[in-house]
């Protein structure tokens, strides 16, 4: 199983929250955490040295699109996505199932796995939850997550029961696969299952239950939220798999990464979150502030000596004032993406080391009611 | 005059190639000395710390273009080109000169300046000698350079003549202007008159006399070269201006950074360099090595475990293999213009940063005979 490397700690609760370090063989996870994306082998704008000043500890990788480009063998050739892209720390891959569901065009889904059509060159490719498995071995992430059958966020009862059930049957074969092979150098993964269901909650109970009476895994991924449902609806499935999944092992919320839907996630239990949104918000000129979102390409930050967030400690906001970030951007100048994109994510990950410490503190529901009034004033008025 | 915090100290001479410090109120320059270009107050795809780890001195930002956008007045307004892009060393404004004569469409030279229209909006804009020491007044660099009348590199003599001449009497106008005015905020300046005449020698030491013999400068330029004529042709030059500039000034010859031109200028008496190439060609995928240039996009690069160049220290080729960064390239990610552009300009720093330990050790010849010779082994081939 090459899994004896992992291991998760709570230490210390607060409601349904919790504080705790995840710990993988490229080092440890404190959590709840925030994980940057890298999808194919670069948090986009931003160098691994930027990462690590500012204490990023686990990044993302996606299967599906360094499968297509440069290629998991490639991949591999040179040394593993850790030497390849020269980030040592704690690494996850997703498997590309919301990459391959969302994608337009040919689409055959069958018990046996999804035909698809590459997005780079339209050629035909087929995924199965074993050679998944084999891609991401390939690849060499820390964690590793099944390929999953990924629905629409308001997919009908029928629907998200066919989608969760597949994904249940996925995850027996990934796992059958998983332990039929080996990490490649040497290394030691962990695969994580995927909970779907949509919004259904006993769906997802049921997804949870079979889950967890198929293996003892390292972690449990929540995926298909924030894919178009209603926020209330998603909190409400948090509710649940906090209750449902075990308190012992970290719980990884897919693709979610709004500083609003952290705060909500980590109050319902979630230890890890991803998303693109601070790197693909950031090359658009959307700036995440302690009082809400701005543009920084408006006209009013033309001469504005402020830094894009005053609280803010960030490289970007410690140097660089509102009115040069926003020349940089209506100059189409790469230093403009990669100060947004420094700030952005240190944003989220800063974000969450907050709330980690008001859960030891005991003071997550007042800072978190305070944070979120605060942020909500400005963001809802522009 | 506010020019009493420059100085040129010669150190060492190997016939007519030089090192030495020119100092200016922002700091030393360590001559010679490659100045990186941030045309429009930022050095494309590179961050102004990444410009100081790799021991950048001066760099350069450009007139014509920050008058257009965001605006001089802005800049100033902001507390000048140090404080808006976070550049605490030495820095010099081109006056847009090259820029404003190499525009296509409507432009109209006469004695008094030049009507031309902006390349952004297509807005009509008319430069004289003295609005163009206006406009650098407020941008605020150490170092300003005259408004001068620039030709292809083939011109002949009575085209060359007509603007070499008036260019002299612009350099005297421009002279006349930064006398009158104060630099803003406090700040020192100094204003470099450039000699013009093309590939004529005797047009050149004319105009090298006339400006030796209107003031005191702080410094020379040597514009118009390396705009179509042959290589020949500018190192018959740079043999002319080595002899008739005054030893005990810096020269500087704009617009010129390729390797060898560099090495040639060097050997010539040239004290500082410019030129947009190693980012401009980085963000192309072209890089600089010690055996000549290579495309990173090549197929022969797929899997590729070295670094871009063997010899080389820089942030890039200490980390990354060729095959990542041809990953990054064929992705068309925004690291891969970073790293190409830290390596390209980070090889031009150190190259000249070598020659002057070459020149001060006495063994320059030697040195770049060897070193040209390993150069042009692949480039030509290529």
């Amino acid at each position: 199983m090459n899994e004896q490397h992992f291991d998760f700690t709570v230490e210390a609760e607060r409601g349904q929250a919790r504080s705790g370090t995840f710990t993988t063989p490229h080092g440890d996870v404190e959590t709840p955490a925030f994980m940057p994306v890298g999808t194919i082998a670069t948090v986009k704008a931003l160098d691994p040295h930027d990462l690590e000043k500012m204490g990023a500890t686990m990044i993302l990788a996606n299967a599906y699109h360094l499968h297509l480009r440069p290629g998991d063998d490639l991949v591999h050739e040179m040394g593993g996505l850790h030497q390849f892209m020269r980030w040592h720390g704690p690494m996850l891959t997703d498997s590309g199932g919301f990459q391959v569901f969302s994608l337009e065009g040919l689409r055959k889904i069958s018990e046996d796995g999804v035909e698809f059509q590459s997005h780079i060159d339209g050629s035909r490719r087929f995924f199965t939850p074993e050679s998944v498995i084999g891609i991401e071995r390939n690849l060499g992430a820390d964690v590793i997550m099944q390929f999953d059958h990924v629905i629409p966020g308001q997919s009908n009862e029928p629907e998200a029961r066919d989608a969760s059930e597949r994904s249940i049957r996925w995850a027996s074969r990934s796992l059958k696969e998983f332990k039929r092979t080996s990490p490649p150098d040497g290394e030691n993964q962990a695969l994580f299952p995927i909970v779907q269901g949509g919004i259904h909650a006993h769906l997802r109970n049921e997804a949870a239950r079979a889950l967890i009476e198929m293996n003892d895994w390292r972690g449990f991924a929540i995926g298909g939220l924030s894919v178009g449902e209603e926020k209330p609806a998603m909190y409400e499935i948090l509710d649940q798999m906090s209750e449902t999944l075990p308190r012992e092992r970290p719980r990884y919320l897919m693709g979610v990464g709004f500083p609003e839907d952290v705060i909500e996630g980590i109050k319902r239990g979630v230890d890890l979150f991803d998303c693109v949104a601070p790197t693909r918000m950031g090359r658009n000129g959307t700036v995440f502030t302690a009082t809400g979102r701005l543009n920084i390409k408006r006209a009013e930050f033309r001469n504005d000596p402020r830094p894009l967030d005053e609280t803010c400690d960030c490289e970007t906001c410690t140097r660089f004032s509102r009115a040069y970030i926003r020349h940089l951007f209506v100059s189409e100048e790469i230093l403009g993406h990669r100060l947004l994109s420094l700030h952005n994510v240190h944003f989220l990950l800063s974000l969450a080391r907050t709330a980690r410490n008001e859960i030891a503190g005991g003071s997550l529901d007042t800072w978190s009611a305070d944070w979120l009034a605060r942020y909500n004033s400005t963001t809802s008025k522009k």
